[in-house]
């Protein structure tokens, strides 16, 4: 795919604004041993590898294949970092968190952070384990999730109904639309919730506002007004759960046609935990 | 249920207010025949009577148990109402649309009208054989239903998200919580297609804002942040059909937040078609 670069670098500048807004809530110190669950294309390593400084490390792990990724693969933009000057405080690792920690068991670190990537895990129950094997490996856990909360700004309604009609198609066809970019659909509760039976104690949670110029939004309001998205609730065979799939888009499709002249579908805000 | 006459007085009023808005943009004629399906207390039916005049009429049918109704029954408030000077001019029937045709086959109505209440039926299925039926009795089609849509207004964003909640729940228990305000979750599109399939022609579509006293968007937020609908969803069995419905609510908790002080929740729009 073809993306003109002044575009492409504005994207890129929007989602590394929004990684950094989020992170500097964080006051990361320097010389901290970190490790990213879930870390793709490295969006937050780059400004954690910045904040930890030359004595720190940042680990990433990510099971996602290493030709992932548009218009560069995951690989490309991870050999990119490596020969950077931050490469030497950073290391990527092709693994799940289990993987990671069976293979480095004396491993200690003081962070354990998901930015921003839960809603990719296959089942939502996949989080309590994960969170479980933390504890004793990482003194702190820090966790970044989109809201459901349109925090009273319209111009982000349509990303909470987009979210929503994803939540409930991967409620009804779960595994089988992989490509989806919300497959397991956690929420500040239910974060909070299964942090809680895996040990961990709330010390803080906030929420960041998104800059105006953050895609995700619009990507997820796209998804969902897709000819395949539009396909993919045709073939569902019972009824009532179609209708209602139906009315998920038709919602969608209303709140975006409220917006006023020039204003734009806006990324919801993100929520923040932290726990000890 | 006692409930201070001044309250309810307000709540009368602004039921009455809405449904005026409503029927005032169908420039109903004197002299009119009606047929209005699913009259229930007869909340219409006052406003219509009162338009057609001495020479008109109109008939309310539904099939709901006369004893249904708080603070007043069905039973109670068509007593009142046949009493009224309006009483000549109306006719109630406890019975369905098909009962009521075939009991009066040779009835001819210019209007046949459904005003907020398709999504009481108990399958949204009901809807098309109604319509077909209506064919050749009925020289135009009135239809009035809230719509999915917030029309950029984030104190009715909760109208809207209870009106999901209460969709999702009646696609997971259809049948079960015969007490949901929201059985059969109909939208524009679902109408519109409903009535292209029984013969119906839309001359025409239409918006209306209801008062801001209108009960209905707080008390669809009341029913489901009540305790029963908490515990309807802990018993779903389904893991992640349980977290979706719970993911809409903790939904509808954020936007009742997100409202500023001394906003409250307000009714959506009410959709408006009108077929020939």
């Amino acid at each position: 795919m073809y993306i003109p670069q002044e575009k492409y670098l504005r994207t890129v500048k929007a989602e590394l604004q929004q990684r950094l807004n989020i992170i500097s809530q964080w006051n990361i110190q320097p010389g901290s041993r970190i490790l990213e669950i879930g870390c793709g294309q490295g969006d937050s390593i780059v400004i954690l590898a910045n904040l930890v400084g030359e004595e720190g490390h940042v680990t990433g792990v990510d099971p996602a294949p290493l030709d992932y990724g548009d218009p560069f693969t995951v690989a490309q933009v991870h050999a990119n970092l490596k020969s950077s000057a931050l490469g030497p405080r950073i290391t990527f690792e092709q693994a799940t968190l289990q993987e990671h920690l069976e293979s480095n068991p004396d491993t200690q670190y003081d962070y354990a952070i998901f930015t921003h990537c839960l809603w990719y895990f296959g089942s939502p129950e996949e989080l309590n384990p994960m969170l479980a094997s933390l504890r004793g490996r990482a003194k702190r856990l820090l966790i970044a999730e989109f809201s459901l909360d349109a925090r009273g700004d319209r111009t982000t309604v349509p990303h909470l109904l987009a979210t929503l009609a994803q939540g409930e198609e991967s409620s009804r066809v779960a595994g089988v639309n992989y490509d989806s970019n919300i497959r397991s659909l956690h929420t500040p509760i239910s974060i909070k919730k299964a942090a809680s039976e895996a040990g961990w104690v709330l010390d803080k949670e906030s929420y960041v506002d998104n800059p105006p110029e953050a895609l995700d939004g619009r990507r997820e309001v796209q998804a969902v007004l897709s000819k395949e998205y539009e396909k993919g609730i045709a073939c569902e065979p019972d009824e009532i759960r179609r209708r209602f799939a139906e009315a998920l888009v038709e919602a969608l499709k209303a709140a975006i046609d409220s917006l006023g002249p020039g204003e734009e579908v806006r990324t919801m805000s993100s929520w923040l935990g932290c726990f000890a």
